[in-house]
């Protein structure tokens, strides 16, 4: 690969730009290597955990990251414990690996009612199963979907960090910071 | 899709074994999803982070793996200070989520002298680096690739619990247990 087949990479602005073209394109491409970031956490008893999410809103001019999740999941309980994330995206075809750090607020309840009520009910048939996620079962399909608005929850991420990695013919990297105004600084990779 | 696409997820041993062969695959295999995993570690104040790790050894019989990293990077300092991971890999084309979790030990110095001893030149320019991984830099390319043994490191990671989840018609989830032998549970998705 040629060191300017991403042009973008080159100065700081361009990169910071790119993330979040990035990220708002994976709401609304399921295709987009954005759509499905890994969201990590610290268990309560202080253990790294880390799954795949969907995203679901990226606000670039907020610098948030909405992510839906059923209330009873164990990324829930990390998050009452230790209210941060990190997220993790490798886009293979942009050469871009995107590290973002987030303060996290649980939504649930009537924050969220006005969601809950624009999903169609296949939506919903995600948020609310018997036994709860992550019970042991018998058998592989002993559970029951069973949708409750009560289950739902928004995972708003306030994004504190931004850390961008191009992995071009000569690595560049940089990170942005909310407190710096996103002005960025390029880092030794 | 159909439930029986994948007949191994019907089962506990064929699942776990499917895991196995999985993260193998991705030692030898530069474009299978288990090259790439994304490896989440606790940094020293307690906050999660995550980025993408190559796979360097995969072994079913003693439940380990292998990745390999330059000493300085922030990930050593994280595993000082907790010597726990989670690695992740999302296998779209297998409809699986692989979550791991780790006790990991950092080989360095004798331990992995055979190791540097047998990489080509090409393979050492990852090593070693100044200033070192993450340090701030005016320019994007102001930093020099020093191949030097002394940092290189292999990170040893003893696998503790295996989360999978198989995205069918109907998802399947189990959950496999060095404690129990890998015996595996099922748990509701």
């Amino acid at each position: 690969m040629t060191s300017d087949l991403h042009p973008w990479a080159a100065d700081l602005s361009g990169l910071y730009a790119q993330v979040w073209t990035r990220l708002v394109r994976g709401v609304r491409d399921r295709r987009a290597p954005t759509r499905h970031p890994t969201l990590a956490t610290v268990t309560p008893d202080g253990k790294p955990q880390a799954r795949t999410v969907v995203l679901r809103a990226a606000d670039k001019s907020t610098g948030t990251l909405d992510i839906h999740t059923d209330l009873q999941s164990s990324k829930v309980a990390d998050l009452r414990a230790t209210p941060f994330a990190a997220l993790h995206v490798l886009d293979e075809a942009a050469h871009l690996q995107m590290r973002l750090e987030a303060t996290v607020t649980i939504l649930t309840g009537a924050d969220v009612a006005a969601t809950w009520a624009g999903f169609p009910d296949a939506s919903r048939q995600s948020y609310g199963s018997l036994p709860a996620p992550g019970q042991p079962i018998s058998q592989s399909l002993d559970y029951a979907k069973q949708p409750d608005a009560a289950s739902f929850a928004v995972l708003r991420l306030t994004v504190q960090t931004i850390d961008a990695v191009h992995l071009g013919a000569h690595h560049r990297r940089a990170r942005f910071d909310r407190d710096a105004r996103w002005a960025g600084t390029w880092l030794a990779p």
